[in-house]
């Protein structure tokens, strides 16, 4: 059996936190550096509590912590922002072994090498129930801030991937005896479990608005010399959105709501993986859109660049578009009548 | 009795919080602004557990707000920084009072407006156990970071206050009985108690560092043009410290095993004040010591500097000395043989 933290001791439970944390560590706090130029600062937090939030029967602490970094870059893109840097707290009770501990920070220092940032403090203390509290800054560009209250009538809505594979892969690692006669094979059913336990932070989408941003720049010579004076302040477009961590449906009426518009969705476009029929019959669709975790983002954007992008980013999709909240098409109410989801 | 959280739900919670949060929240992260100009940012984090951390036997929710807030300020406080806003994350049972964490948010938010900051986001999650995870952003110009490992030789060590207070106020709430007859009135009692529920981060003293820094400035009119051109990246001398969240002992070891130098300690005006002496009687230098949760700020500069520092912060005195580390005055290992303090 391993050791446990009551005979590591806090000092040696802070050397193993020090092997994964950046090396500034060690001062009451840890000092960051200065904002870029042209961008400003957002942060994020989110608490996890062993039980609510995770479980030692679907999650390996390896993924207990490549989830706690992944949740919180996916808040940062959502505001289109890129990662800085991340705190982590841990409360443990004394007899936590050590190797959950110490896997909970490879997996969550895995997630940040592959987003390019990295553990730059965060606490360590006793409690009885195992917690983690993350939080996460990232940079963006002054005026490029990703919003839910900004999207207009007339945007195209896109999700960067599929929604309900989360939700596939949780009921296949809570229930596996249930979906033992469905006809997927055992390769497909462990994609599903890795899209539970692994979700990605999109920062891809970032890169292809990015990318979208300078080509239109190249398109337009007249006003060159104003957008490569002050690029990163100039928008040419507005991008309205947030990800999909409380399912589709949630994502779309936070938007509709604080942007004060209605929706009409496209049903006949939007994706339903063939695994999902297969494991969930006709609550299919429920599971897309009501599933949740599956950490998407939502954009809405002027349709010319929703064409542009769904091009260049293939694992998206335009599901819908934005109209006025009055018009007798909008969807929102249907939407919104299955979305009980509560934490408490 | 008060409503409980279940009762409430989970919107009804969020709306509680957004009435003490500043009004950017709603975002999947909270936009910040960027550092000021020759300023770079220190970020600080903790976590709290009830019955580790407070409890209802000696703080009340509105003092676990306050503590909570001036814990990590005084963390800033210690960089030198000055805070430019603050994350709180909750974990509650189902059946907290509603008028519990109300208080905690009330005294957490008089905490902040006190030393000019606000609350700027936070989660709200389930938990078995009542957690506060607290995360302070500082802003601290270039060059005047104060940090541990930077003592010289020769430096005078100073305290911005008296030590062994909090464990005063502390042992009077737990064991009142064991104090009935100890000669201090009643008002002292009280004083002794706020202490240990209201601590102080000590800006005042940075506001000190500030004016001395702007005294020498005026004081070298040769240097003028240089320091008024980027005054805020010149240090006329270099402050190393930290602050005695865990005991006076054990912020001078730090700092002396940080730096690789010595201690040599004033024992005839190190203060200790007369209602610990009553108190703890001949354990008042362990007190004062050990006691731990003070929130002053230890500090390492040139004589010159401290001896204006304690004229201009009254409440502050020199107590020691840096000498070598290898010198026989050294008196870090006795310092260091009763702090035995250990969070697990």
């Amino acid at each position: 059996m391993s050791k446990t933290i009551k005979q590591l001791g806090e000092h040696g439970l802070l050397k193993i936190f020090q092997q994964y944390c950046s090396p500034v560590v060690g001062d009451d706090a840890a000092p960051m550096g200065t904002t870029l130029p042209n961008h400003q600062m957002v942060v994020t937090t989110d608490m996890l509590v062993d039980e609510v939030h995770f479980s030692d029967r679907t999650t390996s602490p390896e993924d207990v912590g490549w989830r706690a970094a992944a949740v919180n870059l996916s808040d940062l893109a959502a505001m289109g922002a890129r990662p800085w840097g991340l705190l982590m707290s841990v409360g443990l009770p004394s007899n936590t072994e050590i190797n959950w501990i110490e896997s909970v920070y490879r997996g969550f220092k895995e997630c940040l090498q592959t987003y390019g940032t990295e553990l730059v403090g965060g606490d360590t203390v006793r409690s009885p129930i195992r917690t983690l509290s993350v939080t996460a800054f990232g940079q963006v560009p002054i005026n490029r801030l990703i919003q839910r209250h900004t999207a207009t009538v007339g945007d195209a809505l896109v999700i960067t991937g599929n929604h309900g594979l989360s939700k596939a892969g949780l009921e296949l690692l809570l229930h596996p005896e249930k979906y033992s006669s469905s006809k997927i094979s055992q390769d497909l059913r462990q994609i599903l479990q890795h899209h539970h336990q692994r979700p990605i932070p999109r920062f891809d989408a970032l890169a292809t608005l990015e990318n979208i941003h300078h080509t239109k720049l190249r398109e337009s010579p007249k006003e060159d010399r104003i957008l490569i004076d002050s690029w990163s302040e100039t928008c040419k477009f507005v991008v309205s959105g947030m990800d999909s961590s409380d399912g589709l449906a949630d994502a779309i009426a936070q938007i509709c709501r604080a942007s004060q518009v209605g929706i009409k969705i496209n049903w006949s476009v939007l994706p339903i993986p063939d695994a999902i029929k297969s494991l969930a019959g006709d609550r299919a669709l429920d599971w897309v859109l009501y599933g949740g975790e599956d950490f998407e983002l939502v954009l809405c954007m002027p349709w010319q660049v929703a064409t542009e992008f769904v091009q260049q980013l293939p694992t998206s999709t335009i599901i819908g578009e934005i109209i006025d909240a009055d018009s007798e098409d909008n969807q929102i109410n249907k939407l919104e009548m299955h979305s009980t989801f509560q934490h408490f």
